[in-house]
């Protein structure tokens, strides 16, 4: 099949790129000596988990059990859950660390005493980070050792747990208004980390790793000392938005929505079949303000292979199945049934609305199955 | 199984709210003598149909052609799509259109003469109406008759397609800012689409149907003369923004998302296991602002069965996979543990992110596949 062949709207996964960004990721924490740990949550998809691991990953994470448990059927043998599971769900947590090196994170006094009776009960022993706010003031302690220290010494000395290390996530990045503000965040919160772990260290308590991850850092991170392991989750793809941090060029970028104009009811405006049912409501980041819902790169002869923003285009505004694309310069030579090529704001949150997703090898399309979409549970 | 049993986040149906809702429209358009005509992409249930249709809806809409072809299988046998479609699909209309009642939209004179061109190939015939945009500025024609009795008349002398008259929606609505405004989008929807039918029937073309539809203005639309069919989608289950709208009570609200308390990094911050994932990141609308990603309706020991707002509990900030709340009096009793129910901006695009919810009758709860989820093709 090609690109010609499928129905709209389409996502895409261009495979060269995807492969280019694994690679240069893993060469940089290679480099540093670090240990990459992508997130899965991108990509949602086992076998784009195993190109990550094949090329060097030491493992993958998953946000919520119900992706876990997807991943580990497939075999992934190495799951780190960033979240903060709650005992809740001890069973499938038992099951699932007799399957597969499972880790997950706590911060919160209650819950580490909680889920250290029922892992003890169930004579499991699982890994735990503590996670740490550094900033982005979501989950996470406090890093001030005065009220950190506690809690860690209870998580190291609790049965049921073994302490691994620190972990923190820099989500604050997404909201960062200059390279030189994402420089100081990724600065900060490895400074955060080390002086946290050298004050559990000088306190006796073993911090074997420390580990930090968000794609609009990352290239900073990566130069910081003492971190032990980076998780980056959006950069297997890229998007809009990370090309609005620097993260990525336009030609980084391997997820893409095909789509076709459907109306034409004025010569300023189309429409495509491309909702947020595709597209998601997610607005675009960056340091320049990106104007509507994705970016129009490819449209009717041109629609493929490269990749060209159409600025002309504006996606103003999307209801569930139409995006209503303003044509700000009047004129387009568009008409409804031409294809069109959407870079979405958030590719994330793409790959979880559609089942399936078509793997881009020049011009020819194959199914990508997104095993652990939808897996909120 | 009752709600305690239930993994979180979980979305959940009042079935006897739900029947309500159903009735209460339908009792509203056959006072009238209109018929109803829902829109499924709220409930993307072929179960939640039958319903609809049991209790006296002459047929259901659907967004995309996906999404017909799951309702066909399940035997419903009149389905319209309000969409634009487009030729490029005309196999798979073909196909629908031998096994069910089949209409469509058309709002472009090249697509009206592809379509034609198309179907009278493949030897059929499929019933059409003219979009006409009354305000919107989606798709539609305008409804000047100078410009639109041309492409009426052009549509009622092609051959494959057979004119059944105009329809139109109120998108606009949504944007209402306060109970007159929205009585007169109503008034001056319904008057837009009479106008061009007497001028349409003047020059001698038969319109059997004038259909009209969107929840918002539902209570004043159903009193204005001369609509034959009303396709209202989120009536069905209603959600925080139809509550802002005045369209609904809170007690009419039949999806709710059960959630549980992961996270209380400090004392006016809590964090919720339902993201953006869960609840999408649509606002809310209405006459006046409602702040934050859904409102909470119960916790905690009160997480069921009646529905308070709790005001001090705003969903502040979503990540895929967590709700930042802030607590807004600066104290909660809620713990990591606690369950929460939340009410959503938007119900239709909370049952697009789910393969299935939990249909409540009481506080016994079964699955209810959500078999359209996702079709967006």
């Amino acid at each position: 099949m090609t690109v010609s062949d499928l129905r709209t709207p389409a996502v895409l996964i261009d495979k060269a790129r995807t492969l280019r960004n694994i690679d240069r990721m893993q060469a940089g924490a290679d480099a540093r000596g670090i240990r990459l740990r992508p997130h899965s949550k991108t990509h949602k998809s086992p076998e784009v988990a195993r190109w990550q691991l094949e090329r060097g990953a030491a493992g993958i994470c998953c946000a919520k059990l119900g992706e876990a448990e997807v991943f580990a059927d497939a075999g992934i043998a190495d799951i780190r859950i960033p979240y903060p599971l709650h005992p809740a769900n001890a069973d499938r947590v038992g099951a699932l660390a007799a399957r597969t090196r499972l880790s997950f994170i706590v911060d919160h006094p209650r819950v580490a005493r909680d889920w250290s009776e029922a892992l003890s009960r169930a004579g499991v022993t699982v890994d735990v980070l503590v996670k740490v706010d550094v900033g982005f003031h979501r989950c996470g302690i406090d890093p001030d050792p005065a009220t950190a220290l506690p809690f860690i010494r209870a998580v190291a000395a609790l049965p049921g747990l073994r302490l691994r290390g620190l972990l923190s996530h820099a989500g604050q990045s997404y909201h960062a208004t200059s390279e030189d503000h994402l420089r100081e965040m990724a600065t900060g919160e490895a400074a955060t980390l080390r002086a946290l772990a050298e004050a559990a260290r000088a306190d006796g308590i073993a911090i074997d790793e420390l580990s930090a991850g968000a794609t609009p850092t990352a290239r900073y991170s990566l130069q910081q000392d003492g971190l032990t392991e980076y998780r980056p989750g959006n950069y297997v793809y890229f998007d809009r938005t990370q090309v609005g941090l620097g993260a990525a060029s336009l030609d980084d970028c391997a997820l893409t929505v095909l789509a076709r104009v459907v109306s034409k009811p004025a010569a300023d405006r189309l429409v495509f079949d491309s909702g947020s049912k595709t597209l998601s409501n997610d607005s675009a980041r960056g340091f320049t303000s990106a104007a509507g819902y994705g970016a129009v790169v490819g449209a009717g002869a041109e629609v493929m292979p490269t990749m060209n923003v159409l600025p002309a285009l504006v996606l103003e505004r999307l209801s569930e199945e139409h995006a209503t694309v303003r044509v700000t310069d009047g004129a387009t030579t568009l008409e409804p049934g031409d294809l069109v090529r959407i870079l979405p704001n958030h590719a994330c949150v793409v790959s979880n609305l559609v089942d399936q997703a078509w793997l881009l090898d020049g011009n020819h399309v194959t199914p990508l199955p997104i095993a652990a979409r939808g897996r909120i549970a």
